[in-house]
């Protein structure tokens, strides 16, 4: 069975000695009270519930999986999940970010997000249930009325009903404009909606005591295609004036899909037979909402990876210390045991390296969009805001790709480091592979967060956002640029966005001549971009760590920071080398395949 | 459900246009009747056998596992797993390339090499069960008595019994000297046995009349270590001088593990206990007959990953034309349907053909390899015979981790071209990628491998065996260099093979001073080794092609082998680039991490 221990030593050095984020978010006035001492204690608890109520559920959710009773369509989910989410609630963690206005605590999204990494790391099938809420709290807090703020936001914010995003239908994933599902206007201005839905997480079950499906749908006589797509609230049980359960609506689970990973999620079909709904936002603009809901589970999903590359680390470190097995290559170590500890091994340092460079690079950056986006919706100058909003909209599908991506590398190198026991279930490593394998499929698979990178977040304004995250890595290179010590960092950093700018110009020039050439190079850009990303924040890490070494400072937390930096530039940032020159050699090789594909 | 089409043509490619197996295998007397016609006539009906009898098991297989009595010790395979083996051995399939002496058909090893690609393609976990008798086969025809021989082989060889390794203990996988099974002698020269296997693949089952099990345990004051291992033969049932089962040996089913993948198959937890056992070879010196049936292993699970390979990629294709989402890039191209077919976007071809042309160049090496296995063995030269033998040797620790690594990149990748529907089992995609990897862990891990390539088999000899297979490189770059249309082949890989040879140099000088240079740079090292024989197949495959379309041959096939080649050239090999960067970074930030890793 898995342990964890919570990273909160890493979360603090993130938070108050790289970003400073309270000073950050000083300017927010909402955010005055919110100190160093405060967040670090709610964290600290955070850590215990998530490592000693959640994580004991993860094995044996994984086990049982949800059940549905195919006459009363209820979901059942596995033993001790209800009892943990009443918890959950009682203990006020779903409202930790809220806004005070619906009941919130008020506390920066930075919190939330790292109590969610925790989560995460505790048992990402439970940890979908409340987190999809966040999601649809924020579509309708940002596009909802205010009776329907009203309504729904407040048992929302305290965790008492939970919510979901019900967009994909069986033909139509990635491809929205071919939605189906219809709404019919009805004379009291709600809508009657009918259609099915798939691949619903959390779409069904007995942890909450309502449901509140975010539905896109069309309405009648409604323009082809995506801009004919609307957004509704469809409750599971309507709610009356009063705010008390009415009537159980036309929306139920239909089936649960058998799947990889995530066993302990119900992954609903949906059939939506006549549901009553209203709706959020304008006619036919359903994808603003939607967005609202899509961005923050692209953030969320990355925060899921994260969660899984820590935890597989530290119990393939734990591993890797324990089982003796063959000698060092350069000289027993253990003398006085038949054999050495394989973490003695330079690959199987290298396999766990990995997965810590990866989760700490990756925190780094979770961490960083967070306050990004705190200060997009809440900062009072207008100019931070706004530049705040653009490199976050950069940011999101790096975090949504290249976190996930680096979690299936790391949870299967992490699996790899227990030979066979790592592929038997006792052990739990093969369920962190498994569980992560969703992770870069679902809210727009990872092909499609490079076209959104590429193509939208970069060529779409000819570079200009990718040119105000260089001037950052810009800025740290004229500050270190000539600190001898922070050359192994500065040095393969400032090579690579020099190299960068030609690329993306390149890139642009190609595509603009044949659109399948940014196609072809996306996914690879992307990876690009998110050592660029890593790159800097490890700089960032690694120039704190010096500094506080070359201060006398002897806590051997920064020593450890600093060779985790110098893995990452040695071993896992030379990656740029191949990519750059795979996405180079352009689309023809992959369109001129008719034959090879026939 | 998966579907699965031999891939005949391109075995016949393979053999006929591009290795000319039947001329190889001419000088070898046994083999002078094996023509063309023969060989492709018998996988002709062994794709069927695959596809018609095998393939409808594997998804069912992995749904309901293997049972284990644990009164009686019996275990139960997937329903129809028993009735598909008594067809497989009436069918004759046992004995395609066995001994004729004791009952084989006599056909070179390349006929059950591919027979085996297409069981592995059609279900990994069935076809162990036949698959592990080889190995065991293997070492009792290279190193048992003849008594022993006359007992054992003509049921394993008509396949009446199976056989399996017993070689992992709890506290022992990789390093097999912490061993601890004891074997007694007795006074009629025969040995009883004592101890506990774990890992025992195909170990119990209800497919065969006997199963053969070679254990590997300590005889009474063996020396420590490895030196003191004997391996010894262990039947289920005892075998009476008239052939006839006997009494039931006790060696039984334990347990068996719950696992990632390759349901199907029995893993089981072997008790021995006081079983009665014959030795196999000389004292001490099991690990001679081991390493018959582990080389024999670790060729047959780089085929396994070969068989996932290929099946992976034709679901993903047929899926890729089917399923319709999103337009093209460069513009519509299904005019009469509301979507494109998803193969028109490009990261979707690339997703394809890496796995297309992981398949089709392992498909290459695989079948070299089993043509080297015969030459080694029967060639009347013995100067062939022992090139043949060190080449052989060079290439297996590449052909079971590149191929598996390959493997584990191709079915995640072709899973992920099904978006959200890969992940769910119905589809059958996310079965290869589990099923697959297991393969970078049994028979030496990959990390165990590329220790075996780069420091036994390279630096062992000093380079010699590299040099002999780098002049079949130098051979074909002379032939080729002038050729322009060979350019785009040849330049990338007569280039590596130059770097290969200073890389491995400065590899041994750095290893020379600190043997963990080497454990840090084999892993990049072993994926390196794998493009350059890669590249030097695709070359080959490539030249072929470009000669039959010169003459005027119009088969598609030709085409497609070209733009699989370009494909590769462009977008796989250049992986190489960042490889040997990494492996150059040395060992240093490896090891000095003890801060990081506490």
């Amino acid at each position: 069975m898995p342990q964890y221990s919570p990273p909160l030593r890493d979360m603090q050095f993130v938070m108050h000695e790289v970003l400073k984020v309270t000073d950050e978010l000083k300017p927010i006035a909402k955010y005055a009270d919110a100190d160093v001492d405060t967040i670090n204690a709610i964290l600290e608890e955070g850590g215990k519930f998530a490592s000693e109520v959640i994580l004991p559920l993860n094995v044996s959710g994984d086990e049982e999986g949800c059940k549905l009773d195919p006459v009363t369509h209820a979901v059942t989910t596995p033993k001790g999940f209800k009892e943990a989410y009443k918890k959950y609630v009682e203990g006020g963690w779903p409202a930790l970010s809220g806004d005070p206005e619906f009941g919130g605590q008020g506390l920066p999204l930075v919190v939330n997000q790292c109590f969610y990494e925790m989560l995460n790391s505790a048992n990402q099938a439970w940890t979908m249930y409340p987190g999809l809420t966040h999601g649809a709290h924020a579509a309708l807090h940002s596009h909802g009325t205010d009776e329907q703020k009203k309504t729904y936001l407040h048992k929302m914010t305290s965790g008492e009903w939970t919510g979901t995003m019900c967009l994909t239908e069986p033909h139509c994933g990635t491809d929205l404009g071919l939605m189906r599902t219809k709404a019919e206007p009805q004379p009291d201005g709600s809508y009657k909606i009918t259609g099915n839905k798939i691949f619903i997480s959390a779409g069904e079950h007995d942890m909450a005591g309502n449901i509140i499906h975010l539905v896109l749908a069309r309405v009648t006589d409604a323009p082809a295609g995506i801009k004919g797509v609307s957004l509704f609230i469809v409750p599971k049980f309507l709610v009356n004036a009063d705010g008390t359960l009415g009537e159980r609506n036309g929306i139920y689970c239909g089936g649960l899909e058998h799947k990889m990973g995530i066993h302990g999620n119900a992954t609903a079909q949906i059939v939506i037979d006549g549901a009553i709904g209203t709706m959020v936002g304008q006619p036919n603009k359903g994808m603003q909402g939607m967005f609202v809901m899509m961005n923050a589970a692209r953030l969320g999903v990355g925060n899921q990876s994260l969660g899984l590359t820590e935890v597989a680390y530290q119990n393939a470190l734990a591993y890797a210390k324990d089982r003796i097995q063959m000698r060092s290559l350069s000289g027993p170590k253990a003398k006085d045991k038949p054999a050495d500890p394989i973490i003695v091994h330079p690959d199987v340092r290298k396999m766990l390296l990995t997965a810590k460079a990866y989760a700490e690079g990756g925190r780094a950056l979770a961490i960083y969009c967070t306050v990004l986006l705190d200060k997009e919706h809440y900062h009072p100058d207008e100019k931070v805001r706004k530049d705040s909003g653009e490199i976050l909209s950069l940011l999101t599908p790096i975090v949504k790709a290249f976190l996930t991506d680096n979690g299936h590398i790391s949870t299967n190198a992490c699996m790899q480091v227990f030979g066979g026991h790592g592929f038997i279930k006792e052990w739990g490593m093969e369920q962190f592979v498994r569980d992560n394998r969703i992770n870069m499929i679902y809210e727009g698979t990872n092909t499609i967060q490079s076209l959104d990178l590429l193509a939208r977040k970069v060529l779409g304004n000819n570079g200009a956002t990718l040119k105000k995250f260089g001037k950052l890595i810009g800025a740290l290179v004229a500050e270190e640029g000539v600190n001898e010590k922070m050359a192994e960092f500065i040095n393969p950093l400032a090579y690579l966005a020099d190299q960068m700018t030609k690329f993306t110009t390149e890139l642009g020039f190609k595509g603009f001549q044949n659109a399948d050439e940014v196609g072809a190079a996306a996914v690879d850009y992307l990876r690009v971009a998110g050592h660029l990303v890593f790159g800097y924040f490890w700089a960032r890490m690694a120039q704190v760590a010096l500094q506080e070494i070359a201060a006398g400072n002897t806590d051997s937390f920064y020593l450890a920071k600093l060779q985790t930096a110098r893995f990452y530039f040695a071993k896992l940032f030379p990656e740029t080398a191949t990519l750059m020159r795979t996405a180079r050699s352009g689309s023809k090789v992959l369109m001129d395949t008719d034959a090879a594909l026939a």
